[in-house]
């Protein structure tokens, strides 16, 4: 699946677009967005992004666009390909230097004032640098989204967009670090080095089972908070949207048995928040044996596929493995989370035919709900540790905001992120926030 | 010495401000700025700034103007500390995401088509993330201005400050990276361990003589661009300077014995660009032994401070040391900048009265003009490296851009950088820029 703009150059009169629109729908592409780049007296440029499914489909909508006569296609392009043209993100200053004596602020002679202010007091850096305000988002990228071992520089554009968001959604800046370090030990040590530089560390797309090591570590080196999202922040809005899940079906989640298909770094991380966020029990399976010893020291239980599917009042999964699960073996009221992107285990429709309570697919599960406010609760609070209770706080911040139908709140509301960060903050000065938590 | 904004409440009527000013003048404090921050009936808000020595004088001023009828000091307060309040640099995204649809081109699912882009073709890197239009400003905070090892934490005013004229004079994203190690090899490992991260290293307020080994060591293993600013950048700057210098003073600077006095990082740095710049003879002098074999190895001559002050046309001092320089040992005709800030080794005054042809401080060669656009060409280019002709041709665009009796061009003038940039791409582009300068 993926969006392509096709820069289209047509008649502009009346039922001129129609065709192209009419061909596109033959070639079997849903329409996005259609945006006039240019009107000149006989012809309009415009711009039309088109869902399909691959570049195949997109050169063949294009042929059909260009029979038409009088229509003609300038380029068409993956519109994500265009978006990220010189990168997404950049750094600059808070207020333009302008004049002689901003100079002299913000540069010598001023700053060596600040620096020394700094160095006697050394808790004025919160105050007077960006570090209380910055959070590093470091990966190796070696499990990046489902490409796998892409290596870090190929990392780069979702780590990019993970820090627009933390500047859109918590006003934080971060800065993607990519680490050419595979191993445990020189990626912890890397990190350390720099770690004064940053409020807090935001670990990314690192594969198992270095991550959960690699977390480890940090967490306890570094007097700043730590969190890798693919295994924490992933978690919290699964729980959130579980939480809401369970409302909408009338099931009790602290009397429930939670399972868990899956035992990567985000099942892992949701099994073990649902232990914490005290479903009744939680029953895992993963084919990985290496993944067994670390689940049950946290209090998961482990079973066959099988197992889990009938045991279970709430099912996640997140296997990579579109289709895993049949029909047949949901349970009547159950509620089934499938999160694997872009295709899940079971589709929404078919596990509600089945039988279940509730359904939801990853598509609607989006984790850009959680780590933006749950790092600026933490830096609010002046926190040394994303502890339990500040995930649980955000997760119930969540789903209580939940609308309508909607599983989880929209990522693109600022008041969501908001809510997230105030409740993080609470949380964090109500007590756990020097007790690091043991992921 | 320091800029003190006094925020004050005065009548407002005709000849109250004169009054303030007046006490101000009584204080001995030169003012500056003079800004309405709001307008009453009966009074008005305006804050003032004025330079002064010290904070007893900022009190006493204070006094002075408390003591007038009617005027009330709401607070006063080191201009640069109020201008550093929450940092001065920021990461954010280039387009702000309003949409579902910018989302999904920024994040998942459209950033994984890019990531397998550049996954397939890593060159690609350059076109779609921001890596190739980013500098590291890395120090480890242990020569920081006048004020020494300091640490990294504290050092993070001067790298934000150089980064916010990264942004500012060429376009460019800098993020300060603030090493805690102050021993070579640990510095180097981790510098490299992140570098994949930008497009060039800048290495800033390092001690020497690690600084050396650093920047040569990572000049070495690194495929971009490494250039440590306090040797390389400020010796372009003052190479400029020099260049105009010997025109306004009728001195060759080819056929030229240029003497330097000090070698810290800075004055080893303008003392081998001297030689390699093509002055005839260059002689310094260093009461640290340990300087002097770089020196010799780099065809520095070697002698006394009388020496070097008897036998040069072009004196440039950086010893850090105010006053060093007494009037009787300046050679009638000699140019001489005495670049230490805030008080140099002789003050330009006394120097041309003394009988040198040209005179400078420190004041007026401001490192700002080197690095942004040396970094700036280095990237147009690709190069691999910050090469000798690249910085030759930087000295060269700056001293060709001095007008009037400037001796270098105004730093605020963004044609000065662009040309700088402009210069060191065609170096850069000329050939030298796969042959790593060896400092």
């Amino acid at each position: 699946m993926l969006d392509c703009t096709y820069r289209v150059e047509i008649p502009h009169r009346p039922g001129q677009l129609a065709r192209v629109v009419t061909a596109i729908a033959q070639g079997e592409g849903l329409i996005g967005d259609l945006v006039t780049v240019s009107l000149g007296r006989e012809t309009a440029v415009r711009e039309i992004t088109v869902e399909i499914r691959d570049g195949d489909q997109a050169a063949r909508i294009a042929q059909l666009i260009e029979a038409l006569d009088g229509v003609r296609v300038l380029w068409h392009q993956d519109r994500a390909l265009i978006r990220h043209e010189g990168g997404k993100l950049e750094i600059g200053a808070v207020r333009p230097v302008r004049t002689v004596q901003e100079m002299r602020d913000v540069y010598t002679p001023g700053v060596a004032r600040v620096c020394a202010a700094i160095a006697g007091e050394p808790s004025l850096a919160t105050r007077y640098t960006m570090i209380s305000r910055s959070v590093a988002i470091c990966t190796n990228g070696t499990r990046v989204l489902g490409l796998g071992n892409i290596g870090p520089t190929a990392a780069m554009p979702v780590m990019e967009g993970k820090a627009v968001f933390y500047r859109q959604f918590a006003g934080l800046s971060a800065m993607p670090i990519l680490v050419d370090a595979t191993d445990v030990d020189t990626f912890v040590e890397t990190v350390v080095r720099i770690a004064p530089t940053f409020g807090g560390i935001h670990l990314e797309d690192i594969s198992t089972p270095e991550c959960f090591e690699i977390e480890r570590q940090l967490i306890e080196r570094l007097d700043q908070p730590v969190m890798h999202d693919d295994v924490h922040g992933t978690a919290v809005v699964t729980l959130a949207a579980a939480i809401v899940a369970c409302r909408r079906a009338g099931v009790e989640l602290r009397s429930a048995t939670v399972g868990q298909l899956g035992l990567g770094a985000a099942g892992f991380g949701i099994a073990a928040l649902m232990v914490d966020g005290g479903a009744r029990r939680v029953i895992a399976f993963d084919p990985l044996a290496a993944s067994h010893a670390r689940a049950a020291a946290r209090g998961i239980e482990l079973g066959t596929m099988e197992d889990v599917l009938r045991e279970s009042d709430v099912v996640v999964a997140t296997t990579g493995r579109a289709g895993l699960i049949e029909p047949a073996m949901v349970r009547p009221g159950q509620v089934i989370l499938a999160l694997t992107n872009p295709h899940p285990e079971i589709e929404p429709e078919d596990t509600e035919r089945a039988g279940a309570a509730f359904a939801a697919d990853g598509r609607s599960v989006n984790n850009v709900l959680g780590y933006p406010g749950i790092f600026r609760g933490a830096l609010m609070a002046a926190a040394s540790a994303i502890t339990l209770e500040m995930k649980l706080a955000a997760a119930e911040a969540l789903a209580d905001l939940a609308r309508g139908d909607e599983i989880v709140p929209d990522a693109l509301d600022q008041g969501v992120h908001d809510a997230v960060a105030q409740a993080v903050a609470r949380a964090a000065e109500r007590g756990g926030a020097t007790d690091p938590s043991t992921g």
